[in-house]
C-alpha cells in the first residue's frame, strides 16, 4: 500500500454516524472541499445530504456521495443492528474502503458499530490478529518531549489479549506516533498494577519481557493507573476491557468535578467567584478525556486507515479527523505496522 | 467464629508498617485504651514502643505488646522481603491472628506485604479460594440511600479472576456494606465495559449470569467505567488488576487537578483566590481516592477480619480502623461471607 504523494486521497466519511449528523459531517466535507486537495466521499441518504449540501459553500465535484439508506443509532446493539442493516452508512462506508473507492474511513458513529463493520470488510495487516483502538489524550507539560499528547491501547476494540497480541498493539502505538506525532522515539509502556517487571498476571509479565527485548521499541516498562496523566509514556498499552473503563473513568471523574462545581454554582456567591476562576484550569482536566477535539481515535491493525471521531464530533473535529486519517495514509502507518509485525515474526521469538 | 457481644476484643495493630510507624500506631493504641473496652496489641519493636508509649496518655494494662524485630519497607519487594524477615511486625501479626492472640488485624504497611503474610498465616473461609481488598470510597449524593460510600474489591489482592470468584466477591461485598455500613440490601454491580450483559469476555458474561441469578444480591447488573464516583451501586466487583489500576487512576487525575492548582497559585493571583474559594469542592474530590479515612480496605475473604490502612495512616485513621477491625467481628462478617458460599455450593450452581 505505498502511498504516491501527489495522488489524490479520498477519504470516506460516515455521514449519518453521531449526534450531529448528517449536518456536521457535510460542513466538515465543504471546508474540506475548499482548503484541501482531499476528496471527501459522504456515505449516507442523498437526499439529505443534498439538502445539506445546498445550505454550504463547497467546491461542486470536489465531494462525492455514496448512497446508503440505512443508519445504525448510537444506542442500537451494534452486530445486531449490522446483521440487520446491510446498507447502514457504515456498512457501505467499510466496503468503499476495502474496494478502493476510499483510501481511508472516518466515522462518528457507535464505535462498537465501527470496529464490527470495518472487520468485517477490511483485511487486519498480516500476522496481526486483533485491532486495538486507541484514545489520545492530552497529557501534563513534560521536560523530554515537545508533544503533549499520549495514546491509550486498545480502549475497546478487542476485549482481552494475549502477550503477542498487546506487543503488536505496541508496534501500533509506536508507528501511529511516530508517523502522525512525529515523535522520535515514543517512549513504550505497559499499564499494570505495578512496576516491578513481576507484576500482573502471566500474560502482562510476558508482555513485558517481549516488549522490554524488542530493540525497535523504546520501552519504558510498567505504568500504574496514577502515571496516566503525567506523560512519561508517548503510548501506553493495555488489553482493550482495561482502557475502556479507564478511559470512562477518567470521563467520569471529570463529571464529578463537573457536579460538585454546577452545584456550588446555584447555591454560593464565593463558589460562583471561584468557579470563574478556575474555569480555565478545568477546561485543562476536561480535555484528558475528550480525546474527540483531536481528531478521534485510531483503529489501528487493519491494512486500512479507520479513525473513530466522537459521537458528539461537530464540524472542526471531523475536519481534524479527516486531515489525521489523510496523513495516517500518507505517512505509511499500516506499512510501518507490517513491517515491525513480520521483522518480529522473522525473529522467531513467539511466547 | 460466633462472636459474645461482651468479650473483650484484641486487635492487633502492625505498629511498625506505615509512613508514621511506630508514632502514630502507638498514639491511636494509647487513644483507645482512654475510650473504648477494645484491647490494642500491638506488634513491633518493644523498646520503640514504650518509648513511644512513655510520650502519652494511656491506660497501663490495657495496651498488649507483641515483640517483633523486623519490618518491611514500604518499598521493598514483599514476597522477597517476608521470606527474609521472618521476624517481620506483619508476619508476627499474623501468626497472633492465627494463633487467637488477637480477633482482628490493622496494618498500615506494604500492601503486599499484608496480603501475604496474612495468606501465609490465616486460612481462607471454607469454598472460598481468593481473597479480596475492597476500597471504600465516598460517591456523588443519592437519592435511594444514606449510605454516603461505595465499595470497590477487589482492589489487588487477586489479579484475575474466574467468575465464580468474582460472584464471592460480590458476597463479600454484600456481607461487608450490610453488617458494617448497614447497607439493607446492597446494591451489587459488576464493573464491565458496558451496560448489556452480553459485554465483556466469557468470564464477565458468566459472572454477570450467576450474580442475576442469585436471590439473595440486589444485582443491579454491569456498572461502566464513568458510573464509578455515581453511586448507582453499593458494592463494585472486579477482577484485581482492573480494581487497582482504577484506584490509582483516581489518585492520578486528583493529582492532575491539584497540581494544576498549585502551578496556578505560584503563577496568578486570581488563580489563588480562585483555589481558595474552590478548596473545598477539591477536598471533596480528593475523598474519592483517601479512602485511608474511611477506616482502611478489608481483605475480605480469610477466617480473620484483617484491614489495610492507607501508608499515610495517622493516629485518627489508625483509630478508626481498629473501630471498624472490631465492629467487622461483632458483626460477624465472616460468618456471613462463609454462610453465602456455602448455601451456593449447596444449590450446585456452579459454572
Amino acid at each position: 500500500m505505498a502511498s504516491d504523494p501527489d495522488r489524490e486521497l479520498r477519504i470516506a466519511l460516515d455521514a449519518m454516524g453521531g449526534d450531529h449528523a448528517p449536518r456536521a459531517q457535510v460542513e466538515a466535507a465543504a471546508e474540506i472541499s475548499r482548503t484541501s486537495s482531499i476528496r471527501v466521499v459522504l456515505v449516507g441518504d442523498p437526499e439529505r445530504i443534498a439538502a445539506e449540501l445546498g445550505r454550504v459553500d463547497h467546491r461542486r465535484g470536489r465531494i462525492d456521495v455514496v448512497p446508503a439508506r440505512q443508519v445504525v443509532g448510537m444506542a442500537e446493539k451494534p452486530r445486531q443492528a449490522l446483521d440487520e442493516k446491510p446498507d447502514a452508512s457504515i456498512l457501505v462506508a467499510s466496503r468503499a474502503l476495502a474496494d478502493g473507492t476510499a483510501d481511508a474511513l472516518v466515522s462518528a458513529g457507535s464505535t462498537g458499530a465501527v470496529v464490527l463493520a470495518t472487520a468485517r470488510h477490511v483485511p487486519l495487516i498480516e500476522g496481526v490478529r486483533r485491532a486495538a483502538l486507541a484514545a489520545v489524550y492530552p497529557t501534563r507539560k513534560r521536560a523530554t518531549s515537545a508533544d503533549r499528547f499520549a495514546r491509550l491501547l486498545d480502549v475497546g476494540a478487542t476485549v482481552r489479549c494475549t502477550a503477542e497480541q498487546l506487543l503488536f498493539f505496541a508496534y501500533m502505538g509506536h508507528a501511529y506516533a511516530s508517523r502522525i506525532s512525529r515523535v522520535d522515539r515514543p517512549a513504550i509502556g505497559l499499564l499494570n498494577m505495578g512496576e516491578e517487571e513481576t507484576k500482573g498476571d502471566e500474560v502482562l509479565i510476558a508482555a513485558h519481557q517481549l516488549m522490554k527485548r524488542d530493540p525497535r521499541l523504546n520501552f519504558v516498562g510498567n505504568i500504574e493507573g496514577n502515571q496516566l496523566p503525567s506523560g512519561v509514556a508517548d503510548v501506553i498499552v493495555c488489553e482493550g476491557l482495561i482502557g475502556n473503563i479507564v478511559l470512562k473513568m477518567a470521563e467520569g471523574v471529570f463529571e464529578t468535578a463537573r457536579n460538585i462545581g454546577e452545584y456550588a454554582f446555584k447555591t454560593k456567591l464565593r463558589w460562583k467567584l471561584g468557579l470563574g476562576l478556575l474555569s480555565s484550569g478545568l477546561e485543562q482536566l476536561k480535555t484528558l478525556t475528550d480525546y474527540g477535539e483531536y481528531g478521534g481515535a485510531p483503529l489501528l491493525g487493519l491494512q486500512k486507515i479507520v479513525i473513530k471521531a466522537h459521537g458528539r464530533s461537530g464540524p472542526t473535529t471531523l475536519v481534524n479527523a479527516v486531515k489525521v486519517a489523510a496523513k495516517a495514509v500518507r505517512g505509511g502507518v499500516s506499512d510501518e505496522i507490517r513491517r515491525s509485525v513480520e521483522e518480529f515474526s522473522a525473529r522467531g521469538a513467539m511466547t
